[in-house]
């Protein structure tokens, strides 16, 4: 329950004939993320960086505004889980505790499903402008993600978020079986670090959707890069944002979905450096 | 934002140069579920299937025992998002605003996160003994599901979730970005139609996490098996609920994580059927 990788016995059948074995599976655990004393949400993630998700998961969700918001916090394992218990200044606290009523208001509190979606499409922080990447620098940053993936080269069955930076290459990568914890831990990861994502490239191993984006945006990246396609929601919000949503990633090239000026040939961007 | 699939403009990059072209991308619409008036979720979700998505959801949810409990269901198309909006009994109701209250208690209610985390892993629902199936019809079924990913020949980037009768073959096949959301609309498409699921088996194009587990032991296969591996938790929570949980299922064989003695080889169920 408290480690990242299980080995576990199964069955393999192959050509109808099944023999016995041992592979290596992602661990799951229940996540909850309580404070004050209050729980606000329990996610299923994968048992490591306990603290990145726990500070990472309060930027993006919005309930801080910075690391420093949370006055402590205390990674408990208990049987049958973990509990990331956050105390936050009591002023801060009122404002989840209604936060939370807005979100999941009870039967006759007012709350209609139009309310609901207008929060669940919140509008995204808006990145502004940055420097522009090189397609090359763009692909080495992708193929520079693997070897990093410790938990997925032993079970092939998680996902990971890394940062990258002209001066620093891949700067923080995290690893989660859900691809928003991932990318919750690697916010949380640049936080306590105090790394400014303005001037780098989100990468994801996975598909894009809007959360994605809306995290993306909270972080302040200017680009992200990721091996799967987007959702139609995600290129929109990622339009809106100022976000430069680069999906596809592969061996040959990638495809960019909005603000592609960010993208620029070598070429073309020596002959503008001169200019 | 109301149809599944969405044609895209977008740059394509391959070595260094740009050029146009558009691609097909899965929409990803705000699902706004509605009980009495009151919104008990917002999940992120493909616009189809709608009714299916509902009454699967609110049953793998436990909000409902049974489709009847639903009075009445409608699909209200908003400009940025959808609410499934669905009237119960007020004896229901109430049951649903006190269980929203358990789940998601306001700080200072002496919700702990102990309390949430047994929330979160509660035991699934018990799956009896079934009928065996051979790696043949493993196999066959599994395959027979490519066919049927409408949206996803079109994207390859969506998710099916799908129900396999020894009699029926592929009895239904549901699609969505996310694979939970896929499950549950398989749900409501079994429950709709009045399939007991006990003597088939959930086919499913992802990788299984504890709550696919939940669902299907809720929708109450036997059997599930995925494309891609599981989380250790989900393995025990299999083993737990008397699931059957195959998966790495893949052109040249699978792995059986639990349950594998409702797996026979052919020439071994004829010798028992002959006995």
């Amino acid at each position: 329950m408290h480690v990242p990788v299980q080995a576990i016995d199964r069955e393999i059948w192959r050509d109808g004939i099944a023999s016995e074995g041992t592979r290596l599976i992602p661990e799951e655990t229940p996540l909850a993320l309580t404070y004050n004393g209050g729980t606000y949400a329990v996610m299923m993630g994968t048992p490591q960086n306990m603290e990145d998700f726990a500070v990472g998961f309060s930027l993006d969700e919005g309930i801080i505004k910075s690391v420093d918001d949370i006055k402590s916090l205390e990674v408990v394992r208990l049987d049958d889980g973990i509990e990331l218990r956050m105390w936050l200044a009591p002023e801060d606290a009122v404002l989840i505790s209604e936060r939370r009523r807005r979100v999941a208001g009870p039967t006759g509190c007012g709350i209609c499903g139009i309310e609901s979606i207008a929060e669940a499409v919140r509008p995204a922080a808006v990145v502004p402008c940055g420097q522009t990447f090189t397609p090359e620098q763009i692909m080495a940053a992708m193929q520079a993600i693997a070897p990093l993936q410790s938990i997925n080269m032993q079970t092939r069955a998680v996902h990971a978020a890394a940062f990258w930076s002209p001066a620093g290459g891949i700067v923080a990568l995290r690893e989660d079986v859900g691809r928003h914890n991932a990318l919750d831990k690697l916010a949380g990861a640049l936080a306590r670090s105090r790394t400014d994502a303005r001037g780098g490239m989100m990468l994801l191993t996975s598909r894009v959707s809007v959360e994605m984006v809306q995290k993306t945006a909270a972080i302040g990246a200017p680009v992200m890069v990721a091996v799967s396609a987007p959702t139609a929601l995600a290129v929109r919000t990622a339009e809106a944002a100022g976000i430069t949503l680069i999906a596809i990633a592969r061996q040959d090239g990638f495809e960019v979905f909005s603000h592609g000026d960010r993208v620029i040939a070598r070429h073309a961007q020596e002959v503008a450096d001169v200019a």
